[in-house]
């Protein structure tokens, strides 16, 4: 259990739900072990948050335990967005632990938000890698089929015909450089997706593709507290096994981070 | 390169083929760094085989490097397939480094032999696992559909359906305990697979589904020995980049006990 | 959650118990991680075992979770002695995880047996290690406290003074090149306790307090199952997160190997 | 031996002093290993320091070993602080390295400083942790009774008590962002405690409680540079085993600084 | 193969040379495993660089291999300068992967530029270490031989000789807090060696003799962009195999920065 | 220290001394590790010997720390050898620790002894390894010229010359399926000499040149205790950093184990 997420499921408002997929990673598998080693180091933490002043038990989260994976991808996300659309029903915000990035399209077709914002080293915007459309490489894309607009944070890296289909105008690409000037302008209500990659492969190296020269943690925060008050959803992805602790404390923090930031915004 | 492989593939009497499939590993990923490994923890080897009084590069190895996977697995396997079957044709002995199981139905289907022989921990004779009738797991029912027996040496695991298709007359189980006692009966030629996972833990931790009471280095090797001389096709997989280096160091030299044996036979 | 012990604590035959007590662990510390270690490595097994012919989910097992520990060993002993007095209560077997090997002492004093038969590389009969009274290495004679005799087997190593304790009538040391000759001869029921040292550290590096020379699994699992039909409660002990899944696996497939016996014989 | 500190102790200017104590880490255990990973990684530097002109070798730094820990911490921490009077006495400046944070009691209480300054991503104002008095999580409360001021430069995490006590007038806490705004500016002499945890994760993942979003080594060796010639001891602790050298590597160049700062205010 | 380096080395604009010297380490050794970690961790990269909007693979980079090493560094140099020159004649730029920071040794004399830039957290202007004047830490001396000047940013650390020799007319030292203000004011040509060392060891823990205080990855993707179009030669070194992908994904991508930037100014 | 060598080295009867060369090392390097790592294994171990009845502590062992390596290994064990003379001189028994097998020839030139019985994977008959005449392959070889027998047990990897030389009337091999069988059988004094790799990896994965197929941990024990009686000096050598406790455990119970035997043989 995500520590102090005591809450029961049906009364919670906000539900953490693992999905360790761990399929398409295509270079440091590990992906399905991101949900136990996210909660693993979310257990050195306070319960309160001085920024804040909330404490994450009296916020009604619950864990939902992992939404078990198999390896036929496409199956599993329609599976995961039916358990999520449960939580979005009974009017919780959904906090995904992933797993490769490609289960966030289920995360955006059960929350059906305006915007999707996400913090990736990576575009995503792919159509299909190796003939698979259920790449994690796709995941931007599959989210346009729902959101109105796409905002990519921190991103450095993509094919030529990526960047291309980036420049159309409904997807922003904030570079690295950039994201500490980036305030929420859209319009409308979002999900915020967090690819751990998005971060310097120095405090997030557990991850399946590593990228240099990335975002600092402070960076991301300040993203996930200013658009965490009109944000719907919530992932965090892309953790593996890979390192000692260094991605898995920085996703779980920025999860709590999120749930802070919402909740003083209600 | 395996290290000695220096022989040009075209003149070759062996093959290596590295086969880095990775997409259905139920447990720990991993297998496709297993050719990888496999190589670099045999620079440490000696050319030179006392027990055969054989030199190594002297017996027109070639390594044809990896043939680069992807996450459809029966794509890969037909693709993986003709790869072989082109080293076949050629009257070369294919030496397939994995990569998860399931690239042996590759091996076998290439080869075209009378009988698996088969190390492993698990009988890999279901017919699908979560819906994938391409899992690890089913190699060697998939093996079943070219070959006339499937010897499993050292199994220790399986499904209770498995079990019951081992009680079939075309397939025989050793049981760990016995391996020992177990000579080569069968008619006709063999295809020699090696689950590294057929060795206890302690000999080869990095494995995706390790499973205790398993063989010794030495009883492997002894099947690998006797089996060789009548074997067309070899290889060895489920190795990982998990441990310190116990079983991709076995694996390799098995694969070395496999050439040095089958070479003094000719 | 043990993979496959699905039932409800309620109804449960058997109940796995985690303890994650790392106070007194004098040389390498992590036996906190010990129960999330043997979860995760039991997720690679199948449910079904060939040797009983019996289903594991069908067994009646519980998970309870983990008793949270804290540093006041002799405090913490008495509350887990209470969690596991109910299981007794209700009839089910305790399956206890630690942890260090102190946890024992409130498993025995839960369960109340007639003879402790424990594996182990040590005599753990001192009176006290550093001061402290509440080490691991008193946990033998704590036991004996209850229990009219204690049998220890594989041990290896132990002070002057333990094994002049040793030598008293309520003791007997099976010295690890005898433990494959042993059988139970012991009246009245049993409490075992597998302290997973007692094997060899190539099977097990992932301990406490490594000695080398000890049992091989196979010696393990035989005393396991002629011990089990008389035993009412069971743990393993002395597992951390310092390996590649060596002893975590082992302790895991152990643990089942009890159940295994356990149900079969009644 | 720490590299370079090849003086007697008895005339020694600088004395380091290892405390593995290692009982009350919360989450990660491993802090006993400190002392010697500390020294460890200090054998890839170079003697001279170019931004003081100074040798370390010259300096007159002793290495009197490490103060063997027990798991009675109270007591323990009454010896380790008799040895360190001794240091005192003997009119060198103690060099202490952790073990848990709760070494500093020790420290504090045999140099008597007005002021502690403490680099450290948590408040340590608890009364107790899970009943114990003294916890690591207690050490900053501890050392102010001696005190008469505490200021703790980094943190960013604690109860909602202890955030209550620290608005008291003897407490002055600096946030993350804030520290390279800050000069000393107390009165009186310090005692300079680092807590490696008080470094973003990514710096040093080798810590009990790593905490996102800390400080950056240049901002932890200013703190250090500045304080150091108004202070008369020093340790700095909670490095653990469990990173590939970073936490160590920072610790040791702290602690370096420390010196030669201070040997150059002299 | 560095991947995307498929042109035929004959035909090749750049060519990868791996030179896995690895004797003279003075702490951590594994430099050997450099050009290997270097090449892995490139795997994970796209083809496309979004920057110079330039493919990798169009830019005729070919991998020639590794220069096997062994433990005469003073032979071996000379082995590798040779290969080194036929790559020079070629009219290629050669991009060195090391091994020790020696190698550049070569590199520079098949080279043969006016100003060696280097990037390294120490002066490596040692005469011998331990007797050896072939040394890791001697290189920018032996290159001294060969160029005019060498400009070394990012350095921390050296002996007082070597300080004192850094003086001199023909050496320009560029402390890490001042790097991200240098621009190349050199005449003529130069050779750029990265001692990853440079970073910060958070961003690079896997190095021979971590030094903490360095640069972050943007300030050495900085100075390779802008020292690429006047360089003729290139190489990246102390990269080991000591951490969790940290030091090779950074080396990989700064190598591939060089090209991309040094192919944009043709 | 080694755990419980308090003896003053000019009182002692045995006398510990650490030399971590490592420069030869072919294949995987971190020997230089090795002396701290077998002090710190053997940390977890009881004083008291049971087999012999006997207290480390009382045996009158010193440790005289490491003699320091550099890169000159042939000048490195003529300054070694120097150093144990001093041991032998004083009529004490030196106990080396290595680094790299080379250390042998240093031991060997010491003590003098008539016969070398040496546990190796390896022959070491190589006159040179890369034109290295002082290379760890080629120990056994160099020791000849002191001794007048060699006996190498547990051997299975050599070079055709080297299988060669070992035919000579000098030399004794007994492969690892025999060891079990053979007992000291020479005439006058002897050195023992354990390189860890004797042991199958399963056991000692954690050496410079792993070697599957070797000895358990048993059958070194019994030859170390067969052999201690009637020898003069003793080494473990090949001990690296690359495992999880496995070798270095192993390696500080046969040096202790060779201590008790020598010790109650007097
Ligand atoms: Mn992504
Ligand atoms: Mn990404
Ligand atoms: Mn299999
Ligand atoms: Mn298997
Ligand atoms: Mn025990
Ligand atoms: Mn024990
Ligand atoms: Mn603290
Ligand atoms: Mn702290
Ligand atoms: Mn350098
Ligand atoms: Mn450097
Ligand atoms: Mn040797
Ligand atoms: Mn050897």
């Amino acid at each position: 259990m995500f520590p102090g997420a005591n809450a029961d499921v049906d009364d919670a408002a906000y539900v953490v739900v693992g999905a360790p997929l761990d399929v398409s990673t295509s270079f440091q598998p590990g992906a399905r072990f991101g949900p136990d080693r996210v909660r693993r180091f979310a257990r050195g933490f306070e319960d309160y948050d001085h920024h804040t002043d909330q404490s994450f038990v009296s916020l009604d989260v619950a864990d939902a335990g992992d939404v078990h994976a198999w390896d036929a991808a496409e199956e599993y996300l329609d599976f995961l967005e039916a358990e999520l659309r449960d939580v979005v029903r009974d009017d919780a915000v959904p906090l995904l632990v992933g797993g490769e990035h490609t289960v966030t399209a289920a995360g955006v077709a059960a929350v059906d938000p305006d915007v999707l914002v996400v913090l990736d080293a990576h575009l995503d915007l792919r159509e299909e890698l190796d003939g698979n459309p259920w790449s994690h490489a796709t995941v931007t894309r599959h989210a346009l089929e729902t959101v109105d607009e796409a905002v990519v944070l921190g991103a450095r890296a993509g094919s030529d015909a990526e960047w291309e289909r980036a420049n159309e105008a409904d997807v922003t690409v904030v570079p690295p450089e950039d994201v500490s000037e980036w305030t929420p302008d859209f319009d409308g209500d979002a999900y915020l997706s967090v690819d751990i990659d998005a971060a310097d492969p120095g405090f997030a190296p557990g991850t399946g593709t590593p990228e240099p020269f990335g975002l600092t943690p402070r960076e991301m925060r300040r993203v996930v507290r200013d658009v965490a008050p009109r944000a719907a959803g919530f992932d965090v992805v892309e953790v593996n096994d890979g390192d000692d602790g260094q991605a898995p404390v920085l996703a779980a923090k920025l999860l709590r981070a999120f749930v802070f930031a919402h909740a003083s915004s209600r």
